[in-house]
């Protein structure tokens, strides 16, 4: 019973901070998490899990690749999860070590996607999916945005921070990391001017999303070259922030 | 009491298709909603309203809008709200009376948005919120899409469609509108070709987004004269759905 205590346990930060593990739930993310090669330190499941052909052959890789795998009821089950609707499997897994020590590919065109402050989950989560789509280099996420490894964050992301370079820095680490790649900071905000002339795209960039209802912190206003935004409708306030992102690093990404 | 067993009714489809009324949760939520002049039956507040300047605004508007202000304590509040922070106030209004019935206007460039089986009241909301940002002409939910008057659906739109022309409709009705209305009809699927040349978007076009895990159903699929993408990086199977929207009715609104 420790992997259900453990499971329940990492739904509070502190312990994710503390242990570097996290909780990954559902059919699709536990096998995004086994391909990207992420060390997962058990399993818990129901037998729910057995009722489709696709959940039995992620069952058959977990008892070949997890230490332990436990059945448990329902109750139990739904109590460790967070989903309303979990699929009967949740594993726990190693946070991937990487942080601002991590370097990028030298000399070549790229886009690192700041998260300033965001604290939906869902929003995050979609924001790195995003982010992964498009080939960015990273997503940082910055002091008020939410935890990369809370369990919608990670469902939110459809798996895709296993393989996509994703980690939390301070204020004072981007800084160095943005001297150190050569980066150029855009800030963003509704209503700012629009992307005009491709020429005038920095190669080397990182394009930031400040909090749904404050916007940008302070420091990236002061870190960034310019604030970039997108038009709409006379009378519209703002986009949601992972739509925002979306339709910038796609622009971006050409 | 009345008010609080019909807000806690509201949040079963069944007593909203019934009753015409929805509930709207929130500060800026009830904000849009007055401004946008939608009849409001009733207000819930609790003390937290009048903690902040614009809570207190908000509440003599309500006072002087809205023929019933019941204050209720937390508990029966958070008994009647759907969200987790309410900011101690929520609205009781009349779903506007808007369908395939309304006509668009004629002759001119606009874009309509299709929900086909989109179900998360998230990522409808969103949907919903980009296409007034964009200036679409309407929003229509098809069968097996959320409710757009679900508490989470307005909640996401940010009180989008209470301007914003959006409403159900069966597949049937959807022929006819598309045929009325002189619409060509569009598709989405992640790895179909990207829109191209801009002088092959038809001027009056209606762009259809599928279910999060099925894609676009077999009705829609007959009725799009093309299916379109969005390029992304190998490996990554899809964006998500408010994502991949936003990035098509902005690339459509130019």
């Amino acid at each position: 019973l420790k992997l259900l205590t453990q499971a329940r346990d990492l739904k509070r930060r502190k312990a994710r901070d503390r242990s570097e593990l996290f909780v990954a739930e559902g059919i699709r993310v536990s096998e995004e998490l086994l391909r990207a090669g992420i060390p997962a330190r058990g399993a818990l499941i129901t037998s729910q899990l057995t009722s489709s052909p696709r959940g039995r052959a992620l069952l058959e890789q977990l008892r070949a690749r997890v230490p332990e795998v436990l059945e448990v009821d329902e109750r139990d089950f739904s109590d460790a999860a967070d989903t309303d609707t979990p699929q009967g499997v949740l594993l726990i897994a190693e946070v991937p070590p990487r942080s601002a020590a991590t370097p990028l590919p030298a000399g070549v065109k790229l886009r690192v996607l700041l998260l300033d402050g965001v604290q939906d989950p869902g929003n995050v989560g979609t924001m790195v999916r995003t982010a992964a789509a498009f080939g960015a280099a990273a997503t940082i996420a910055l002091p008020g945005t939410v935890d990369l490894w809370n369990a919608k964050v990670v469902r939110s992301a459809m798996g895709a921070h296993f393989s996509h370079l994703a980690f939390h820095a301070s204020f004072e680490e981007l800084t160095d990391f943005v001297a150190r790649e050569n980066l150029v900071v855009w800030g963003t905000e509704a209503g700012a001017p629009v992307i005009g002339d491709p020429d005038n795209i920095p190669e080397r960039l990182a394009i930031a999303f400040g909090n749904e209802g404050a916007g940008m912190s302070p420091r990236i206003e002061m870190l960034a070259a310019r604030t970039a935004g997108i038009a709409t409708a006379p009378g519209v306030e703002s986009l949601n922030v992972a739509v925002a992102a979306g339709i910038l690093l796609h622009d971006l990404s050409n």
